[in-house]
């Protein structure tokens, strides 16, 4: 999985701060997860090719997450982009984009398909046979929720020499890589663990922003391999979280050290702040792994 | 007249380069033409002041000229704006404001006007005792106008040395500046002319943006003191103008030729090419005075 922060602050676009999108490329996939104004230049900075993107989730409809939804689509019109995209988003999304294409005078030159919800469960957005994605219910002014992103199960890696060994016939790898037994020409039963390796483990991504602190997301993420999360705030301000339904850099450090995630990433800070070390400093008093968003990182994960 | 271009491209914005957006301060006020995507950060860019927009003129409805909007108003109400705000557009702007500050749960702390036409013969927008704004019709793929802003008529200017050697009463200074006659206590008139100087000119702006060639624009911009007329293409893609329904340099110039404006600026290049002074030097084959628009460049008018 490789992870792009196109941006990753709250409120207001500025010269300096983007507002909140990323771009997950995960087995063959490129997802966007939210799309603040100025995300197609971001996209443009950052090299990403646009076409590749054939799915963006949207977290909630506050404009600082979808802006610059509209303006990406109409310059995918212009490119000529024959590819269908899927936009997954809160009841709304569809009326807001369909009701501009109307007004603008434009049509889709490729099939836009809208998958709306306002389910305060998690929710299986999708699914093929190497990924999944389903939905994380958080606590914000507006319906919000975010999104894990899960590897499905690798296969078990060959042990071609064991196989060779044992005789076993070419026809029985792929059966042998799901898991299966294999019983020989002359009746013995080979177990499966000697004639493959435990696969690589599965990453998982989870993506929780906004939110006011939750914590019964501790179970949605747990174990999770990298979980960013919104810290709008730091602990001094506090109470501007619980006005706004934001976390502070220490509240999302406890979300991560309760559901025991691999690394934790930070984002979504109020422009307030000129050092954002300051979060870093915060969450690491809860939680040793974190890392900070920054517009234009990359995470490997 | 001060012209700030924000933004002076067409279609797309990219890293290097915004779509249309420009404030023009005339007479104490600033008002804004057209709002494209990443206006707000141009704004920041060119530190005018948001306040200070309380008149935002709407040209048509094609993304490049007004996506912006909704992300400035958003931006608004974030930092508590009190002052009224109107916005001039084509009919269908009201609802796509309207619905994206519902959805997102928004309200704005400020009055918000909306004055929507579809009128296709010029219409008066906006006057006051200094200033008067009125619509271009113009010919594009979907209901567009350019506007024409004018200063109305500056007062005489009273020559002080003249009253006083009539002995004229400074009770009467107001009305000599408007170009009343004086009579005397003793019964003489004296004529306005020996009391006062000609006013300084008026200046005129006029904005044409986005349009094909339309020479009868012509008498509706005549002897304006700058026309802003778009230059999507060079003559040498003349079939594109028929196409999209745009201008080539040349027929920018000959519009502003015939007008017999003083200044003609250029602007909404198409992003295919590399070196703008090419509109520049196919402009000033038909009319001299020809100057480039650039974002973040400023005119004194």
């Amino acid at each position: 999985m490789k992870l792009t922060i196109l941006g990753c602050h709250s409120a207001t676009p500025t010269a300096a701060t983007n507002p909140t999108s990323q771009v997950l490329e995960v087995r063959g996939h490129l997802f966007m997860i939210d799309c603040g104004e100025g995300t197609q230049v971001a996209l443009r900075k950052n090299r990403v090719k646009f076409a590749r993107i054939k799915h963006i989730f949207i977290s909630h409809l506050h404009g600082d997450h979808f802006f610059g939804l509209i303006g990406m689509i109409s310059t995918f019109c212009l490119l000529g982009r024959d590819a269908p995209l899927t936009i997954y988003g809160p009841k709304g999304i569809k009326e807001i984009i369909l009701l501009q294409l109307k007004l603008t005078g434009s049509y889709t030159p490729f099939e836009l398909r809208f998958r709306e919800s306002d389910a305060t469960t998690p929710e299986l957005l999708y699914e093929d046979e190497k990924v999944i994605v389903t939905t994380i219910p958080l606590d914000h002014r507006v319906y919000t929720r975010g999104f894990l992103i899960q590897e499905k199960g690798y296969q078990r890696k060959l042990n071609v020499v064991a196989c060779e060994e044992y005789g076993v016939d070419i026809a029985y790898y792929r059966k042998i890589k799901k898991g299966e037994d294999v019983t020989l020409d002359d009746g013995r039963v080979i177990a499966n663990h000697e004639l493959s390796d435990d696969p690589q483990p599965s990453r998982s991504y989870a993506f929780c922003s906004d939110t006011a602190y939750k914590p019964d997301i501790v179970p949605l993420v747990k174990n999770a391999t990298v979980l960013y999360h919104e810290s709008t705030f730091l602990k001094s301000h506090e109470h501007l979280c619980v006005k706004t339904k934001h976390s502070t850099a220490a509240q999302a450090a406890t979300i991560a050290r309760e559901a025991q995630v691999g690394t934790l990433i930070l984002g979504h800070y109020s422009t307030r702040y000129g050092d954002y070390e300051l979060f870093r400093k915060e969450a690491q008093e809860v939680f040793d792994k974190v890392e900070l968003a920054r517009d234009g990182a990359v995470f490997e994960i």
